[in-house]
């Protein structure tokens, strides 16, 4: 990966202590661990692959002077102290994957935020707020299918009963995984920080999408992260013999379901430019090639970075199902089975982040949503955020395939290095 | 079931030797064979049941005065020797059933042949034709999940080799189960009979759909059976992540499916009044509820009574899922996976059905499809054939729930009883 990283790399991108060539080695060395026979990462959170890059990381954070300490929640931590003030800036993301993941999803967050404070101890740099560069412990959830773990033991927002319920493919509990990392549901209380004193987080990530792409752009700033609202919906009509049942004389809940998903698709832009309606599961009783379907169960992902118009989508959602369903004369049922609050950038900070691509790049600032949930999410809860977004090729994620050059990787450090200095200095 | 048919049963219906009592009373003893809790009808093809229920209706047959013998595919015959004709007139149908099936379902067409033979017997009437009532092995084929193998052993139409590759849910293969029955695909062969002196095949079935009911009559003649043409269609597009993908930058395979749904239910009644066309069985990939399907598989059961509309219908359904993945910029593959022609009940049957219906029930004939296929649709390769459908409550099939009142089975009877008369005279 060193050799593809740096094949391309114009080596002018390599100045004021922002060393290309030691990030594409750091992102070699993380994807080495766990890496696949299709190239892909493999470090599901609480394994020893996970623990292995976090150690790593903590063997550069000592060489980027900072002091290293690893939380009640796995979270790893490097402090560099402020000059003048007991005010916290932090910046990073996490370093588990999902299964045969990508090698960018997470590791390129922690790197960046690292590579800033290398570069500041190479330059002699020294910020008048604390800086924490952080590496939060299972992000992904690939392992019980609930992620945010590290990011919420440090808001206080992890939910000890919930996570009780859980267990993994293996049949362990969440709470026998944590005890063979040496945590505990008690430590994880412990991992809570005070946030009276920690003004702002970063978070560099890919961006798992195809805009910067398009608009031709190594990094954008985020605008929001869209909370998903998901819902189930169930037509219910009436089975019969596909041959004996004429064509109008039929409870097709098939035909209802097809029309539903083609006016879903209308929907969104109708609300707000940045929300998206997905069916993306669908289940059709019972699924025989000469059986008019009975019944069928579908998922609706509906997603927007303003709540409002979120909820206002869904029950779009809704009432078109219920529309198509009377019309045909079917019986539905609709229910929410989840939903995340979106969570804004505040406009200062969406500023900032503007500002610092601007005086750094020398283009136009870009504004893009977050249709994925990350760390930046929970912190978001408690204090200011900020989130870059590196352009990522073909928008392809979650998959061996997923890229960003170093060049965009290398300009996206430069950003943050900007917006790290103007948070860390007094406002 | 017998105190429940018995009921309602207006026994006025009884008369020229036809016995409402009787009918009811075999009906019952058969559905005893292989009943189940849910008081359905379990007699898998080539199953000790099945077996069993021969051995009751041979008895039948023999109180009836027919000739009894089991050919080389299992099939029951009953023959009446016709007093001045080497000719033959046929009728019957099954008595296996799918797995907690109706009791209707074959019984019906076997005992109400069985009971013309009765009656015949009781008031001393001589057919000039031979006369055989017919009990066909296996035609539901749940076992192998192909059936029709005594109609087809009989007419030559049996495929061995496609019968070799056949296995059941416990693996075993059809020759074991053949072998089990003390059968083999030599005798098989030899079940093949020459048609040369069958004149003609009358089925008695119910309608397993809701149009007599609809017209309020006990009993229809069948204008053909549909074959069906099943199609497999997949559409293709790109998996991409649910919340990162804008609603204008998607290849979302389950919209396009969605649109053709809904366009598939126009297309039959503009080719043919008799028509159909089914999307049953569905399956989105990769089925995450966050993420958009990237492919598509769904099959069409498309049919007609006339090949020529059916395939048309076939071409039409090509054509619009060509039309739709094109508008929307997706791949798509359509293949037809198989396809049984349909056979048309010709129009001097139709008739002579007909002429029976109006002079036994003094109500203007009613002519209906079959939209699903019966051992006649394959003995119509080699011979005339005529059907009669009995009423259907709530046109329920394939279900304990399955049922046709008594009055309407001995209506059906005295419909076949005229009929058969008809062909067993010197036309």
């Amino acid at each position: 990966m060193y050799e593809k990283l740096t094949e391309t790399y114009q080596s002018e991108l390599s100045h004021s202590g922002v060393d290309g060539s030691r990030l594409a080695n750091r992102l070699h060395e993380l994807s080495q661990i766990g890496c696949t026979d299709e190239g892909g990462s493999y470090r599901i959170s609480f394994s020893k692959e996970e623990q292995q890059a976090k150690d790593l990381v903590k063997k550069w954070m000592e060489e980027a002077g900072l002091k290293v300490s690893q939380d009640g929640a796995g979270n790893v931590i490097g402090r560099l102290e402020g000059t003048s003030s007991s005010a916290v800036i932090m910046s990073g993301s996490h370093v588990d994957s999902v299964p045969n993941g990508g090698h960018f999803d997470g590791p390129l967050g922690v790197l960046s935020a690292l590579e800033v404070a290398q570069a500041w101890k190479d330059t002699g740099y020294k910020p008048e707020k604390s800086y924490e560069v952080v590496v939060f412990t299972d992000e992904e959830g690939a392992r019980f299918e609930s992620g945010l773990t590290g990011s919420q033991a440090m808001t206080g927002a992890f939910n000890e009963s919930k996570k009780k319920t859980l267990t993994d493919s293996d049949g362990r509990s969440f709470e026998d995984i944590l005890a063979e990392n040496g945590l505990s549901f008690a430590t994880i209380k412990e991992a809570k920080r005070d946030f009276s004193s920690i003004e702002a987080f970063v978070e560099v990530h890919i961006e798992q999408g195809k805009r910067l792409e398009k608009e031709n752009l190594p990094v954008g700033v985020v605008q929001g992260i869209a909370g998903p609202s998901w819902v189930d919906i169930r037509f219910k009509g009436a089975a019969g013999h596909a041959g004996n049942t004429p064509m109008d004389d039929r409870q097709d809940a098939l035909i209802a379901t097809g029309r539903f998903i083609a006016e879903v698709e209308k929907l969104p832009p109708k609300i707000s430019p940045s929300a998206v309606a997905t069916v993306g599961k669908l289940h059709v009783k019972p699924n025989g090639i000469n059986v008019i379907p009975g019944e069928v169960q579908l998922t609706v992902d509906i997603r927007d970075i303003h709540e409002d118009t979120r909820d206002q989508l869904r029950e779009e959602v809704f009432s078109k199902a219920k529309q198509i369903a009377s019309e045909r004369h079917l019986e539905v049922e609709v229910k929410e089975i989840m939903s995340t609050p979106p969570v804004k950038v505040n406009d200062t900070m969406q500023q900032k982040a503007a500002r610092a691509m601007k005086d750094t790049l020398h283009t136009e600032p870009y504004f893009l949503p977050s249709g994925a949930g990350h760390d930046a999410m929970v912190i978001g809860e408690k204090t200011e955020i900020a989130m870059l977004f590196t352009r990522s090729k073909d928008g392809i994620s979650h998959n061996p395939a997923e890229w960003s050059s170093l060049n965009d990787c290398v300009q996206t450090v430069h950003v943050l290095k900007k917006l790290l200095e103007d948070l860390c200095s007094p406002s």
